[in-house]
Parts: structure tokens; C-alpha cells; sequence
């Protein structure tokens, strides 16, 4: 047990969509204390950092309704219940991009709002990329242009603040970081 | 306009709470069909990657209820209404650390779950770093414990995968790929 860990006293939902859970939790402080905690459930997702077989980084341009903007994010999609992060990933590179891969690596697992969400996202880094030629489709309410880029490409969209997701600037740096290193071996 | 935009037909607000809002918007999709969209809507936070005089890391333990385990993040916090972010990180860099700094640098600013909330976070390099006498202590809800490391134990608590959070990862990563490049100019 954590020394700060709250107890649940009480957990009121609120809401129960399709994507997300909104609970309140009455939790007991350290202190002794109470307090109220508005908690987000959310099933998890994966993100697939894509290189193509020319070396260039797979991006999706698609809108984003929770900014009313559209955003330039690498490939992803939510977990189904009780899928593998791995056949969320083969799924929604397919879906998305029209490729498939021959190779996934897991690149790290992270939560992306810890504050109030609990949505982990599992990043993968997918290699050996084919072309399909009849790739299963998106989800018919998802809209998304592709994009291929260079590293450098990728790099200098960042410096333009054209990239403002987390996940994707973590990926690009990723390779960065991975290129840094390679260089000066 | 994006070619992909979604128009709101309808919004509804089903929940508005201290930190969050929850609503659910009725979009018109490209195709002409709509959809509903469960959408977060959060005030914007920031972190703070602070350097100590002594070249170490700050790190926070703490506590997370939505996932019911403590994690290990750089510090951070909301944004209050109106609030600038480079206040934010001034006031929460103190009261979770007990520092103030001489330098903030803004490394980047990005969404953190973009398909359903519309978080944004600014993080933030805190150089120039002195201990308070007297700092102006946490939310009494609040319950953490710092640890400073060095970049290599924070890379080898990556590594022993007791870092769980995107905004930590990418933070981290971005001082080990400064080094690598300072390191081979």
C-alpha cells in the first residue's frame, strides 16, 4: 500500500457512454480527512509509430472534435473489450493507413491524464510495412488524411507548432533520440 | 475550415464539475451523417521539468485515484480561470517542491487525450532553481513526495518501468536527447 493512498468511501457514477465512464469517488485523505475525485474511465488505446519501407513516419491529419480543430497525430485507435494491445495495433495500422506489418515493438506504456483519466496508451513502433491491397476500412465516423514524412519532416512540423499531440511529439523525439545515438555510436 | 470538420448540431452538458466538464455534441460528419462525440472539457495544466542547482531531476510521487496506484510524474498542475500558464508553473513549481526558479523556458505545449478531452498541457524547463524558506505549501488534498535523481536514474526508472506517464516520458526524453546532441556537437 502507498503511504499517501486514498480509500474510496464512495464511488457515484455519473455517466456511462460509449467511450468514457464519469465517476465521482469520495475518497479518505491521508489527513483523515475527505475529499471528492472526478474520475474518467476510459478502455486504454494504442498508438503505432509507422516507418514505411522508404524511412518515412506514417502521420494521420484528422478532426478533432474536443478542440473543434483538426490535429496531426501518428496513428491510433481505442481497445476493444479484452483485446490485445497488439491486435488493437495490426487493426488500426490497417484501418488507418492501409498497411500492414510484419514487425511491432512496444515502445513504452504511459497514461495520458492521470489527474482525471485513466486512459493508458500502449505506443508501438511498427516495422516491415506492406501495402494492402484491400485494406479493411476505417470506422465510418472516422475521416483522416494520411501524411509521409522524413524524421526531418516530422522535426520541423514540431517547430512550426503544427504538431500538438503528446504522443507524437514523444514518437518523433523517440526517433530522434534514436537517430542521436546511432549517429555518434 | 478543415475538409474534415465535424459541425455541432447539438450540444448537451451533462456534468459540470470542479475540474471537469463532460458533454456530448451532435456533429454533422463530412459524409453528411452524424454522430455523437463524448467530449471532456478541461481548464489546460501545466508541468515543470525543473533542473536543481545540483543537475538533478525533481520528480513527484504521489497518488493517483483514477487508477488507484501512485505514479511517478514531473510536477504539474491546473491552470486557474484567466490564469497565465507561465503563473501556474511558478506557483506550482513552489508549492509542490518548496523551489522557486529563476528561468522558465516553454519546451512545448500538446493535448494529451485529444479524442476525448481537450487537456492541454504546457511544459515547461525550470532552471535556475533556489530553495524557499518559506514556500507557500500545496491544496491540503494534496499529498506528495519528491525524490531528485540524476538523467541516469531516470532512465533506468524508465527502463525498470516505474515511470507511467506521457508528459514524464517525453520530458525526460527530451533532456537525454539534449545531451546526446551536446554531447557530439
Amino acid at each position: 500500500m502507498h503511504k499517501f493512498e486514498e480509500k474510496t468511501i464512495k464511488s457515484e457514477k455519473i455517466f456511462e457512454g460509449k467511450v468514457v465512464r464519469l465517476q465521482i469517488d469520495e475518497v479518505e485523505l491521508p489527513n483523515g480527512k475527505s475529499a471528492k475525485r472526478e474520475i474518467i474511465k476510459h478502455p486504454g488505446a494504442v498508438a503505432i509509430l509507422a516507418i514505411t519501407p522508404d524511412n518515412k513516419i506514417i502521420l494521420v491529419d484528422q478532426f478533432r472534435k474536443p478542440m473543434d480543430r483538426a490535429l496531426v497525430e501518428i496513428p491510433a485507435g481505442k481497445l476493444e473489450p479484452g483485446e490485445k494491445p497488439e491486435i488493437t495495433a495490426i487493426r488500426e495500422l490497417e484501418e488507418e493507413t492501409g498497411y500492414a506489418c510484419e514487425e511491432l515493438e512496444l515502445i513504452n506504456s504511459f497514461y495520458t491524464s492521470p489527474g482525471f483519466a485513466d486512459e493508458l496508451i500502449h505506443l508501438y513502433l511498427a516495422k516491415g510495412l506492406k501495402k494492402l491491397d484491400h485494406p479493411k476500412s476505417a470506422d465510418e465516423d472516422e475521416f483522416v488524411e494520411l501524411l509521409e514524412v522524413t524524421l526531418d519532416e516530422a522535426i520541423q512540423l514540431i517547430q512550426e507548432k503544427k504538431i500538438y499531440d503528446a504522443k507524437t511529439l514523444y514518437a518523433i523525439q523517440y526517433l530522434q533520440l534514436k537517430e542521436a545515438l546511432k549517429t555518434h555510436e
